[in-house]
């Protein structure tokens, strides 16, 4: 394998072979390295799903698949009720036109939110790069379509107006992709597609927007040994431009998602019920029923903000990040529902940061006794933050896993210090909330009480 | 006049000239027509702008002028940007497809705002008519683009599946009309551009779809004469099919607005801070730059539910009704935040509509001394109520205008019966909310109290 | 009657009603109008198809027709093949661009063929207009597809480079024309469509390009009662700015073909076997199967060269003139080997051209004896002129009907005098022919012998 | 370089990897292969170049590079008049329909012209390959455009229509292809481009469509080592299922045309003076502008069928092969006034052919008093053809250069038997050619003597 790598230095003529060198390309290896700090401190992040499948923006962003190689009927009759007989999904790629996008605008929307960094889909499974790929010519969003560097843009807009990390996303498989068909034809013991495409776009995406998220995904049921992954992962970890900050995800290769690699996104929209003991992710989508736009998407398609809030406080409060995905329209914007959305997380997480951001899962998780209450830690300063996702019909909350000490002080976050006292059931804390009208709450769908000097 | 009437009579076959014929084509005969009953009671409407320019949905529907008779710079360079040379506004006609059009769903969606019509532009300035006119031969909605008969899609559907009764949107010039052109260049001494035009189409629009409300607009600073409009509406009132119920606005011709006609509209989100002497609308929209769907809208533009619910009941007190404006997508989808509204629209409306609907507007219109807070009056029950839209801090709300009797009763809709003392300043009402928490509200934004047996 | 023309003089304002008229509204005195002389002596003209037809060029330029009324089986497995499901006839205009279309080329192309005159299709029975008509507005080459008054840009650079003619084809019905349908659904007793859109165009037509020749077609089965053809025919006669020069033809209403009007065409393709009391013209075009262009047009589709000389000789001799038709393509070329045909028949007649033009038919129309072999005859100048369309195998080429004089002199066109003798048979000329090698041959496909002093 | 042959073979599985090869992967061992038989006899080929270029068929199929490389006016202006700012020429492809394309349509165009094998552009520079090439993924005919396998569908057609063989041209360089342009940046010294593209279509092309021609373009000024041209060759001669039959030109790297590899081309239109000592081909193109389909090209662009016949003829006489190029357009069509000039190649050849196929130089290429007049010679049964382009005008054609024998016989083709006799002047023959009527006359543009039993 040092050949290769070797092989891979020379032939990447932009990259150098460092000495320091410390993880090998194996797994066992590889799993040892710590994710970076910064990641489970961020909790919050947008993911982006944007490609060609924007354009019919029907089903979902997997129209290809199901129209041509499953057929489904919804597809099928999307397509022959709208278009001409011969018409094909590489026909779309003209009007992904992006003539609205303006990723300082999406910057500010996404920093809007409160989130810290975002994951862009670079090369989604129908394999348009929307950068300008040398490996993808002609099927990419500089030779066709939006004629720009989106992925460029984006990243320039975001280190100028922002503090979000940059993440990319990238498939390594190709649903159609012929060379990619030749070696699963071959049992995957040829490697035509990964050394001609993904190994020169994956060491290329790296170097080019050093990307401090690098969210593999689509394994195409071959093994990490197909894709090399472990070749390529030492050398991000060892020598790559950003192996010190960069963090990865699980997905690298038939049987390594929930077991290798950095931290773990097991599947979409994961929730486990329970702490883990590596870091995950859940990555949902605004969209319930799409990933990608979807022109036909309703209201009540949409998650409510009340979910969202629920959402991000169960995922933290279990030791998870919560990646919320948007999907921007062919030309280029956000939708203003999804805006909306957006906005209203980064209102909730003004008052609520607090029990968010830089916290580590607490010794309980959720309150025995009351429902809908959760609990994050923060070990810089000790302090305990229970978050109810419903006010009290009687103005108390009822906390019963904390310990309260001598000097417990109690506040409200975004109203001020709280009384409380001991339940008359025992254990814990009763904390009485003042009535509010309607403008004087900080907030709505969450609220926050931050426990210092308790246990 | 006469002549012209028997002229019209057998010149479109359809219609038939009735004996009982009460109006004379005059305006003082026409003005004197009182408005059907209904359009007092309804109070709130939904406007719909769709048309060609829908598709570049740039700016504003007024487009095309904007473009290509004003010149203004953002619209000649996004023409210059996007499209090549030689590119007309005609060539925008192909891609209004209105492919996920679906009369039902917008009807869904306009009977959960709480609004009791609607008002479809049927033929905005530019000309293009959203059903088959015969008398726009390649130039509707029939023949290009949707190659659907838009206007009766919508008809059919809102009354198969709600009680809103339907209004239909007219422009009477159009602007690059070389017809109206003509006639303009002859100082409207010719009247081509009528007679072959625009009487046609309006009898064809009242005879075929039986509208409520006939919403006239776009005069072309041409005289009601040019226009026959006092002939039309003779016909309209006396003999069409919808004599009885049809309700008309006040764009007739060059200086009839505010002060002929039926209802009167004055000016676009005419909102007058007194009472008027006939029945008014305040037209208004939910994007704040354009009545026309805008692609690049983003969220700011849009009106908030709080400002809608203030705007609609200010508008109510002062006894005009609210007709908000949505803007569809060229093919065909009610945009989700506008949806949104719509709906939020509705929720308050299900707690409040007690307060709205069947109210005409009370002695006072607003607090003297209480900041937002309106009243209405509904005759049949002799009810006053009185709304208000900040939830005072101290938990009472003092009403100074209405005078208590003995058996007053005092009600918040949604919630009951509300305890209530004279004030020690005096007159007036003194109400005492009770806390609530936020799952105990019955609605956001803007509160009801009954008063019964008040004055 | 009187008033009708009186109420035209008004509606038109550009018009003027001269007291020097002569022709009255009414065949038998319209009849009576002797051609322009210029018509006979021309024998050459060039017909042009062009129009939204172009753009499919499939089939014929009764495209339209043919797929959507008659739903021939070819038409609409050809849109079901290549267009989507609803794709219109009115689709094909924006792809009718005339880019490269170029006025002067192709009166340059025109005036080589030796034409003397051309009839360009104004409006064909789709009803799209070649110039921007007001009447037809959106539905004109000037608002969609070439975005130019194509019939102006002809009209000026035929005047300005050549002596050629213009003529303006136009039909008086159109197929689909909504106005139109109605007229015919009410047995033509109403006539909405005359009066808003062909009379208003005709009077354009002749005020603005001020044609030579008016080809009118397509009466839609309506008598010309319902056209008012002879009030416009007298009104064109009588006061029109072409009152002296301009011819027009047969086709003005139901019946009126090969009976009423100027020049008769009596069929598409009219090849009477013998003479005719009125001058009339055969219409033909280059490809077999259709006039507007057609590309899938193959060589054996067009006609020789050797077919059309043929037809121009036979049409000649029996008192007709021949208009022989192209169809440019949608963006505005002659194509090639049409322009080769031209080119062709130009530089025969640059050779024979004098047994052509100023000729009119002689005693004997072909030769009794001599197969394939024409007569014409000069009247200015007494000339007989011989035309044999296949050389002799012999050299010797024997005139059956000519009498010989005295002084009588017999010349090859192009050669120069040649022997002759009385054959051994009797009467008659039997002209010897010299052995030509090909280089030497005046030209191909037929030869002109001139006979003068005889009878 | 058998290591790397032995790694081809593994690579494309394939293929096999003979024991009886003969040639090595050098110049001295491959030029030292005979050209196979059949292509010096065949003397006459159709060149057909077609591709995405056709679409904007404007200038020359260099469109590409001549617009966004050179920048020259004309292209650039007609982009500017025509497409929106941000078009590309990949935006050119969806259009590329060949809708109407039947190849047993072209074959039948093909055969009726004479020729005896066809050189079809699999891909020209722009890289754009006529079939579903797994290298070239959306970017062919397969992925976008046709959606058809163009190279397959001719193939079958030919072979199964006529007696015509294939050819296929193929560029090795792509204008545009960015790992082309890293190659050359890396001045060669990286073949990623060759490796990932180049090689893997020639082996494709060749195995899956066997052709019999392979006509080798664009070296892109790198040497034939960097496009690894002789290993590449000597498996076509060695392994390859054509190595019996297939031919190949010369243009294999920079500095090998006219030099090594099959048959010379030397320049394009190349015409020599002088025999030569290898076979060579004059490929030419009857459009003198441009190779590709122009749509403006106009009549007197189109060669003469006096120049193409003058061209065969100076050709064959000089040992050359004459390969005449049609551009289809991008539907699908020969262009009419192409099929003309290729039927009438046929025609000629029909009455000539004698004198062209089987072929080889003479003695003399071309008579020393006689101009116009060139011989040929064929070898099996020794007969000299003398092919005159112009016909006498004394009916005397002088033959200079052979001598004749006591059994001479001279014939006309396509008439019979001459007489002759020796020149008053000396040595040679002089031939009588009998006076014939245009219609006796076997054939125009050139005529050819047979002399049996003269040397």
């Amino acid at each position: 394998m040092a050949a290769v790598s070797v092989c891979f230095c020379l032939f990447f003529s932009v990259l150098f072979c460092s000495s320091r060198a410390k993880f090998e390309p194996n797994w066992s290896s590889l799993d040892s390295r710590p994710l970076p700090e910064w990641f489970g401190q961020a909790k919050f992040g947008i993911f982006i799903h944007w490609g060609v499948f924007s354009v019919p923006s029907f089903g979902s962003e997997w129209f290809w698949w199901y129209w041509q190689k499953k057929k489904l009927q919804p597809y099928v009759d999307f397509m022959k009720k709208n278009y001409p007989p011969d018409f094909q999904y590489q026909d779309f790629a003209p009007q992904f036109t992006a003539e609205f996008f303006d990723a300082k605008e999406w910057t500010d929307i996404f920093a809007s939110s409160g989130a810290k960094y975002i994951v862009l889909t670079t090369k989604h499974h129908e394999g348009f790069t929307l950068w300008g790929s040398k490996n993808s010519w002609n099927w990419n969003s500089v030779d066709v379509g939006p004629k720009r560097d989106l992925v460029n843009e984006m990243a320039t807009a975001l280190r100028a107006n922002s503090d979000l990390r940059l993440g990319l996303y990238h498939s390594l498989f190709e649903w159609f992709n012929p060379l990619f068909e030749q070696d699963a034809a071959n049992v995957f013991k040829t490697n035509l597609f990964p050394t001609t495409k993904t190994l020169p776009e994956l060491y290329e995406l790296i170097t080019k927007y050093k990307p401090e998220v690098l969210w593999s995904d689509g394994d195409g049921d071959a093994p990490d040994s197909y894709w090399n992954s472990t070749g390529f992962l030492a050398w991000l970890y060892n020598d790559s431009p950003v192996r010190d900050t960069v963090v990865t995800n699980d997905r690298w290769g038939y049987g390594t998602i929930c077991k290798h690699g950095g931290f773990y996104t097991c599947s979409d929209r994961y929730l486990p019920g329970h702490l883990m003991e590596r870091k995950w992710e859940n990555c949902m989508t605004l969209d319930r029923k799409s990933w990608g736009y979807r022109r036909n998407a309703v209201l009540k398609d949409y998650m409510t903000i009340q979910e969202l809030v629920t959402m991000l406080v169960e995922t933290v409060s279990l030791g998870g990040n919560l990646l919320m995905n948007v999907g921007p329209t062919p030309d280029g914007r956000i939708p203003p529902l999804s805006e909306e959305r957006l906005r209203q997380m980064g209102s909730w997480l003004q008052v609520n940061g607090g029990g968010i951001y830089n916290t580590t899962p607490w010794r309980a998780q959720n309150d025995s006794r009351t429902p809908n209450l959760w609990y994050t830690f923060r070990p810089q300063d000790q302090i305990i933050f229970a978050i109810f996702l419903e006010w009290p019909k009687d103005g108390f909350v009822v906390l019963s896993e904390p310990v309260a000490g001598p000097g417990t002080q109690v506040e409200l976050l975004g109203v001020g210090p709280m009384q409380w006292e001991r339940p008359p059931s025992g254990g814990g804390f009763r904390v009485r909330l003042p009535p509010l009208t309607p403008r004087e709450m900080p907030c709505d769908w969450g609220w926050t009480l931050e426990l210092k000097w308790a246990k």
